[in-house]
């Protein structure tokens, strides 16, 4: 047979694999939706549509002429994306086909339930409330870590870990964290002694914030013709490359909140738009994994603006924006700002933690939801547990204070386990991404002062955005830093900017 | 066979038709979306994510098991409203079988070329730049129309109408259009001699217009916990019953078009909410057709809203939110308000014309939309055919303004061709049911006055939204009212409003 025979096994391929990408637009979009627009009336026939999308997504997968074409098109001569597209779309297949699909409906009622009681359980700091169902999730969860364990030959926690990151496992992951437990509480026994900054008295009216962060997205490269930016309960990065849809709330008394969640998104944002357009829709177009994923939103958020040097550009576009023009007051200037931005205490809340605490808050999870999954912790004991893991890893004591203890985040109540490590491995990577533009590129922090974020954004653009999944998140780490993944420059990154 | 097993037949069936609601309630929340928040840059993967979600769609309906389910369902024991659903989705799949795939996929391919091809050629009323890609629509339109009727048993024109309002056949349209050619004239020729009314002097900032936008809506009843209100560039209603999504656009300088494009859009909106909630996702629980669903927007905005009554409860709260607080200045009192909302002129548009003008608008539409399918008359003769129109039915001359004249309307140019008449046979049924509501309810126009619309809703909700679609729209309309649409009541209701 000659080329052309050989490469219709791959086009057709190709074109299921739009269809399913089809379906992941609608979802995301209308996930986004959910989040920002939909009336409370909504929910129900969302819930369905969704789960029908879903289902749909998942029949064209495990197809038997699936299989077929997924055998037809390695049979062509295929360029290496071709290929990373069909072996992405083979892992897919995988995944879907191991999980027998009553267990994935019970699982994903199931989280859905606990996750809807969980809301006004927390409100109301009743555990109790929650715990029954929460057990129901875990043992479900359970069930499928052992099943994906078992189809893709790796332990079932490591079933998990890599459906948020492929080929992330806990040997790595109990490496890296090994390595921050120790390093981090000096760090954090000092920074948390530094005089305190003096906070902008508000109100900041939440339009003001807006048109701020707005105009800061712009400056970092954000494309407002491919995106947008909207107000939600929890800030968060939607859509899709090509409509990449960006969300924050607004703390009238508190700007900062507001303007690091925008530019925390809008790493992720940019991450999102460079992907590759001539893969869209495909597999292999997409982001390879959320600790790379993480890895982007930290980079722009943590080594790019929560420097000096950012907060000298940008305290003159804060000052107009917020006051109507430039103010000499100390509380306004770049080094009050700065030190604002990086101050470190030790709290109860995760996404209220700074740079040195969030990887702790992120171990102790690593460590309950492993023991959760492998049967040496119940649910019954983790409100203990996490007293005590807090007491032990950051020396709070969160007593019978459920709300703003184990029960603070949904994460768990709606069925995700073996997420939260990409947090903290992505604020790794991107401490040795940002080391190795630094190294190529020079002194970026002189441009970040003249507000020109270009030269970071193109060398993420060709080592990382452009890539999209045709290597794997440790794989294009490697390439595009010359060495393996470590901790090197993420506690170098710390330990420079916390000493000071 | 026990009843159990007769039940499960329809309960499959129910399972697939909920299936096929889902897909499409994500169609209706992307197209919404696509309107109000997509930006331009979205516009190429959410056509192909719209595309393939029409077309599993089409697949569930033509799939060969479809068939089966069809007949099962059909021999168990139905409720009425059971039997309504299958003999609905069983006309859903006639349809998707009658037309070739390939022939739909051409139309829809053409339609969106066409169309996208009049936004810039309007812009510079330029006709030659659109007549070609015209011509290619109107051809595939013939042919769907002709495949169409050979498999319902109609004539081409009848089977385009029957998508839009199922049962509405040129019979019907004829009758009524010949009766309104006749009596709208010598109405118009007196309503344009009334004396002008004053307009209110701007500017009225977007935001004043959308909180006095929703304050009206609450008052006439729509439910905000299942919709919301936004802003398009053309005013629409969308999304689903519990989640419906009205738009409109705010012209500064004269806010009654917003407000009355509110008030319009809320009619719709009243519908859709009504709609039976026992039966959410089921044809059988959607809006008859689009000319019903045209008169609970007309009944909303022509037969409630343009009324001395509402005016006069409206007036207060037009001040309060456009002026800050109450006036007595001629041009805010609402016998003026009233005669703006009542004014009448010939003019080009379509979109802008009033009561009395907007029929013979249609009417010049039906009648070169007929010709253009029975193929009496060319595309290329449409611009004269246009103006020769528009001089003979209300007296203006169009000239070589063709964006103001053959371009105006996406229609034809986006593949709607059957269509228009819905707008008019709507604003018919409209007054007849608003005829039979007064004649049960009594003196409604005092209660509108008071800002009470419970009754009139009421009547509306428990004679039309909450009946879905268990009997066709004229029967519906039949059963409500007591008689056959006729044009009567219409007829009698804007001669009793513009000879005042």
């Amino acid at each position: 047979m000659g080329n052309a025979d050989y490469t219709m096994g791959y086009e057709m391929l190709h074109s299921r694999a739009k269809r399913l990408g089809d379906i992941e637009h609608a979802v995301a979009m209308l996930s986004w939706d959910e989040a920002v627009m939909m009336p409370s009336g909504g929910g129900a026939s969302r819930a369905g549509a969704l789960a029908t999308l879903k289902d749909a997504a998942r029949e064209l997968l495990v197809a038997p002429d699936f299989a077929e074409l997924l055998d037809a098109a390695a049979q062509d001569d295929l360029a290496p994306w071709q290929a990373a597209n069909v072996a992405l779309l083979r892992r897919q297949r995988e995944r879907a086909l191991a999980v027998p699909s009553d267990l994935a409906i019970a699982l994903s009622k199931a989280a859905s339930a606990c996750e809807q009681a969980w809301r006004p359980a927390r409100a109301a700091n009743d555990w109790q409330a929650v715990a029954e169902k929460l057990v129901v999730v875990i043992d479900l969860t359970r069930q499928q870590a052992v099943a994906l364990g078992e189809a893709l030959g790796c332990a079932p926690y490591d079933a998990l870990l890599d459906e948020y990151e492929p080929g992330l496992d806990r040997e790595r992951v109990d490496a890296i964290f090994a390595e921050l437990s120790r390093a981090l509480p000096p760090l954090i026994d000092r920074a948390v002694e530094r005089p305190a900054a003096r906070n902008p008295a508000g109100p900041f009216p939440g339009e003001r914030q807006a048109a701020l962060g707005s105009a800061l997205m712009s400056a970092l490269g954000f494309d407002f013709d491919r995106g947008r930016l909207d107000t939600s309960h929890h800030p968060f990065c939607g859509g899709e490359p090509d409509d990449t849809r960006i969300t924050t709330r607004y703390d009238e008394a508190d700007f900062l909140k507001s303007m690091f969640a925008v530019l925390h998104e809008t790493g992720h944002a940019l991450y999102q738009q460079g992907l590759p357009a001539a893969w869209r829709g495909l597999p292999v177009g997409e982001a390879c994994g959320m600790a790379l994923h993480e890895s982007q939103s930290l980079t722009m958020e943590m080594q790019v603006c929560r420097s000096r040097e950012f907060l000298e550009f940008a305290a003159p576009l804060i000052q107009r924006h917020l006051l109507g023009g430039a103010t000499n007051a100390a509380e306004w200037r770049p080094d009050n700002l700065w030190r604002l931005a990086t101050t470190v205490s030790r709290g109860f809340i995760r996404v209220d933690a700074d740079e040195l605490t969030y990887p702790l808050h992120v171990i102790l999870r690593y460590e309950l939801e492993t023991a959760l999954v492998d049967g040496s912790l119940a649910v019954a004991d983790l409100p203990d547990a996490w007293r005590e893991g807090m007491s032990r890893r950051l020396g709070v004591d969160t007593g019978g204070d459920f709300a703003n203890g184990v029960m603070q985040d949904t994460h768990w109540f709606g069925g995700l386990v073996g997420y939260f490590p990409c947090y903290t491995i992505g604020a790794v990577i991107a401490a040795q991404l940002h080391r190795a533009a630094k190294a190529e590129l020079g002194d970026v922090q002189d441009a970040i002062r003249q507000g020109d974020f270009h030269a970071v954004l193109e060398w993420q653009r060709a080592n990382i955005h452009g890539r999209g999944s045709v290597l794997s998140t440790f794989d294009l780490v490697t390439e595009a830093t010359g060495r393996e993944l470590g901790t090197e420059a993420f506690i170098d990154h710390l330990r420079t900017r916390y000493r000071e």
